[in-house]
């Protein structure tokens, strides 16, 4: 079977319901279709990562043979040594938000920054990767507002620039800060050629 | 080159000396004699301790061709939902044990078990796998003895029938108790054959 496609299509390899509709937020506007597809990919444990999603990107590739994007994200705070670091989506899994507040307690440099590596591979010469970061600080409380009420750590990230965390923005407005639009913008303009 | 050895010989690929001399104390009245040896090797992500050992030593054999074992460690803490888990190396270089210990403030359970998965791979057959597990407590402060004085999260963990922390004691001592001393006593069971 053959799909004739108008425009551009890639496949992003996620679980995450809220990741993929930020990324399909982005990639609209560059006529960028967007499928999500859920493959069981190898994930290596590296400080790194952009060395965490190009591994995993060409496992997903050979698993699934589409034009396939992979991200991984990490939250490192100042204070903490870059805690959670790389491994964020484990330590939300068991202490959370209010164990990531109760560690910062009495800590007065609240600065933390989000990263976002995205790796792009379609089987063609190499993987690519695009990076993108906000740098923000670690809020006193949990926040849910009116806003996408976010996912992760968002109800304790703020970012510079504005008075919101994460989980009080819509969709659009967190996509003007975040990380991983910032790594999806950069793909876009490079993937819209 | 050609060695001949008498008896059993292994390498263990670590960059922590502390291991590899636990794993030594254990091995050698098995006959088995030990080398230390530091290859960079794939680790996965993964919630599975022996899953991630054994992604990992076929990666090292292929590196190294040497009868090889690597090993991955895990601290689980009921009252924190299995945190830190397989990423202890990393929470351990940020967060610490001073970190550990705010997370356990107030918290009256302090169950933890700390377990240890030990794969073995020499090119043949398939790699093995064994496993090691030990049950105590967090304690309420850091404490270091006259013993190994430990290192990572050694100083906050005592065993079910001690009331020594595994920093206070000698390593002949910890091997009494350890997750990694068991792991590897099952190991030598199978290896000395």
């Amino acid at each position: 079977m053959e799909f004739k496609l108008k425009g551009k299509v890639v496949f992003f390899a996620t679980h995450n319901i809220h990741k993929f509709n930020e990324a399909r937020s982005i990639l609209s506007p560059y006529g960028i279709a967007v499928g999500m597809i859920k493959v069981k990919a190898l994930e290596i444990q590296s400080d790194s990562l952009s060395e965490i999603a190009t591994a995993s990107v060409t496992d997903t590739f050979n698993r699934c043979h589409l034009p396939v994007i992979v991200e991984d994200a990490g939250l490192f705070i100042d204070a903490l040594k870059g805690f959670p670091g790389p491994y964020a989506a484990y330590v939300y899994k068991t202490i959370g938000n209010k164990g990531l507040l109760k560690l910062m307690e009495n800590v007065n440099d609240r600065k933390a920054t989000f990263q976002s590596a995205i790796a792009f591979y379609n089987g063609q010469s190499a993987p690519m990767c695009f990076e993108g970061e906000v740098t923000g600080e670690i809020a006193f409380e949990e926040r849910l507002g009116s806003g996408n009420s976010g996912f992760g750590f968002d109800p304790v990230f703020q970012p510079v620039g504005s008075f919101k965390v994460f989980a009080e923005m819509t969709i659009e407005e967190k996509n003007r800060f975040s990380h991983r639009a910032s790594a999806f913008r950069k793909f876009a303009e490079w993937y819209k050629r």
